[in-house]
């Protein structure tokens, strides 16, 4: 380290630091002190053999173990620094790090109940994390009723968003249950931080490249002025479609209050992944439609108890999608939006799932995704700012009601140092006038559903994940009537042939 | 509600809010990031009959108690407003107060040990309280080793200062083991928080009745310049002793680097006062001379291990002295100021206590207390724009190294709901540039020490408890070798009587 310090000033030592994509960086730009942008996760394990003679949870291997991953995602070192007068955060490697910092070890009270857990999920949840450290908590929760303990992680959105949050999983979980030898941590010296002028000089590089891919952009469109103009208008129609949607605002309703406080309150639900398949299979869409058309059931239900007309509702959705490609398996946001009208005011669940397979189909074709896509790359020629203002302008002129997250996840059991994972919960921002978030995550041959809410504004979150189950049966339910519907067809074309056989 | 709502519209009803003063506003105004301004308390008591039947703490009756008893603390369902334009903070009733939120229940892992709740009571104090609500929390730690539970208290400095801490206490907490019968909470309706326009007219009397009292002064000075003069002379050069004493700063030391972080390290000790007393009484001082001299004791052993030259320290510790008198007993800050030198340079134990009573009897003459009133009193006339600037000034300019807090709590033994309060830790704010702060609370026969400190940069806080009792038990050797002295000097003397009355 000496050696570092010393070779820094004499200037034989690159400072090494990266970046935060204008995405990565909107993240930050657009936190408050009521809307948090840390993506979190409940993970509940099977004690297995971390429990301690005492019934405990035994941290010191966990945090042993955690220490020797972590070189596998070095994020998880590093800390924001900021390029001096343009205010541009740029990731360094944290002088200071302390693990017994970023893995917190705590109990739940008796009885230890699933509310327990989730009043903690929520509190965990309702505080920032700290912007001078790595962005990051790992809290190791005992005392569960049963036996088993939970991992209630915190990561910033501006460090990974919920398809790259797979990878920080994966560097801790394994697929079988052997418990793995715990490697020394190989010994870590940070790399020197970049000081005011190598940030300085740094960035004007940065600049310089910037100006020749505008020039070649503007030879490009000399040569082909058509071309270029095509592309232009398409991507100019697609940002409007995508952002302009919210021109006409969504419908005011009790989860879209003007302003949320930043207290939060948890709620879960899970749902059988095979019979998710079923119904997808027997009235059509995809894994993802079926999804959305239960979250269009449970808040039909949920809004009507509280005297909202669902009938007239202009409800929408916003999805994020994964816009990451196989070459592309970086840390950071690689992500697009969907925006879709949720069909409330359907009372049929069948029917439901039709629009909604017919709703997101259209938003599909329209290219919304490259819309915002281009958002992104204007806004690394243009700086972060008109990210984080779309992002807020999409919100304030309530362009849609609801965020609604999707994340497939491994289909196989993952084990941590033995211990059987067996639900994972994920926890999805809210923003300015989002009382309440949907996250879904797919693991095993399950759906989990993380509720994320404002404490103040849902008091009765409690129902929700009732009338999420309700809402799915209904689903399963038009899905034996089609399926018997189709056998009985296919055994009348059966008997018809039958009897046509017979004929000759 | 309803009806207050409609009488509001109508101008039935006057508005209800209370101004914060200055000084009570100016701990809002100074709270950064990394500083936060709560002061806490964590409290360790008797299971007693709060122990559930699988050992964990029954929080139902405690929830319903503290609600029942909150009536008796109006501040605690009070949240923050601001003056529009103006911005100056009032108090209003919380129209959403839900106690769930406020009392919290939460437990240590296994095994339960005193560091760990050492750990936790830093994480709790690690987090600012929210300024939408009523500013205080109060979290119920289950799963001690011992079977007992802790309180862990938060509350605002803008609200509560230790000494009418004090009274929060007792609304708790009563003098006999009896388990007092839980009264059914009062129903209650918030009254109505003022709007814009009434806290604008409210402002402009209140600003109307200053121009008159500016004008009395003056009036004054006509009839009897020569004193008026004389009283404003003295005022300013007491507030110049105290403030100015800082414009030579006190001495760098590694408990102030230029700025702390926002996440806190605590641990305690605690010192039995009856001995304390008896080193009183045995070399002169009071109370809080024994205090400070056992203070300066272990920070001498403390720095002098990390290479500082304590011989030449010139170490200044500043005290909040309670300013209230007999008739006073509101809450808020009625808290003034004294500064001191602390003798780190000084080897021997008894002549170190020595010093800080003279150092300390200095302090007294110099009549910075009043001083520090009149900043107060100058700061009700201009705004917190002074105080607050003072408050940041003394800090920035090194004008101490530390802040040492003293309060009296009761002396006898107190029960929450039948359980006995055993020890009562005191947590300190800490400002900008202190990365310690020692709070010393008397409970019984004890004198309890929360050491409130920098996660990283005290690292090793932990050494600080065993150093206290270590500079205490110097003082009571120096005490026992006085007695000794003075009783053999009695001895001596009574013998030499006896020997004159022999003579006659």
């Amino acid at each position: 380290m000496a050696f570092f310090r010393e070779a820094e000033k004499e200037g034989l030592v690159d400072a090494h630091y990266e970046r935060l994509s204008a995405l990565d960086a909107a993240f930050l730009e657009i936190e408050t002190p009521s809307s948090h942008m840390h993506v979190g996760m409940a993970l509940l394990f099977e004690a297995g053999p971390l429990t301690r003679n005492d019934g405990g949870l035994d941290i010191a291997p966990v945090r042993r173990f955690v220490a020797s991953r972590i070189e596998r995602v070095p994020r998880y070192r590093q800390r924001l620094q900021l390029v001096p007068l343009q205010k541009h955060p740029v990731w360094v490697d944290d002088e200071g790090f302390n693990i017994n910092y970023h893995v917190r070890h705590t109990a739940l009270p008796r009885p230890g109940s699933e509310e327990q857990l989730k009043q903690l999920v929520g509190q965990i949840c309702s505080q920032k994390l700290d912007r001078h450290r790595p962005l990051w908590e790992m809290w190791f929760v005992e005392g569960l009723a049963d036996g088993r303990f939970a991992l209630v992680g915190k990561v910033h959105h501006c460090m990974m968003d919920g398809a790259s949050g797979v990878d920080m999983m994966a560097a801790l979980l394994r697929f079988d249950a052997e418990v793995p030898e715990i490697a020394e941590p190989e010994p870590w010296s940070p790399r020197p931080a970049p000081n005011r002028s190598e940030l300085l000089s740094g960035e004007l590089r940065r600049q310089s490249g910037r100006a020749r891919s505008v020039f070649e952009r503007f030879m490009q469109m000399r040569d082909d002025p058509q071309r270029a103009l095509d592309s232009l208008k398409d991507a100019a129609s697609n940002v409007l479609s995508t952002i302009g949607s919210g021109v006409v605002p969504a419908s005011p309703t009790p989860l879209n209050p003007s302003q949320i406080g930043g207290y939060r309150r948890f709620d879960y639900a899970e749902l059988p992944l095979p019979e998710a398949k079923r119904i997808k299979r027997a009235l059509g869409g995809t894994v993802n439609d079926v999804v959305l058309a239960t979250v269009a059931g449970a808040l039909r239900s949920y809004l009507h108890d509280k005297h909202v007309d669902v009938a007239s509702l202009d409800f929408r959705v916003l999805m994020p999608v994964n816009a990451r490609n196989g070459r592309d398996t970086g840390l950071g946001n690689r992500v697009s939006v969907m925006l879709s009208r949720l069909p409330l005011e359907e009372a049929d669940a069948a029917r439901r799932l039709t629009k909604v397979t017919e709703l997101t189909g259209e938003a599909k074709r329209s290219g919304q995704h490259q819309g915002a896509e281009l958002v992104e790359e204007l806004s690394d020629l243009t700086g972060t700012v008109l990210i984080s203002q779309s992002m807020r302008l999409a919100t304030r002129i309530r362009s849609y009601n609801l965020v609604v997250t999707n994340v497939p996840g491994p289909p196989m059991p993952l084990y941590l140092l033995g211990a059987k994972l067996e639900a994972t919960y994920p926890v999805v921002p809210l923003y300015l006038n989002q009382a309440l978030g949907v996250a879904v995550f797919s693991y095993a041959d399950k759906l989990f559903i993380g509720l994320n809410a404002d404490f103040d504004r849902l008091e009765d979150l409690e129902l929700l994940p009732g009338l999420f189950e309700q809402a799915f049966a209904e689903l399963g339910r038009a899905a034996t009537a089609t399926e018997a519907a189709t056998d009985a067809a296919t055994d009348a074309e059966t008997e018809a042939e039958t009897e046509a056989d017979r004929r000759f």
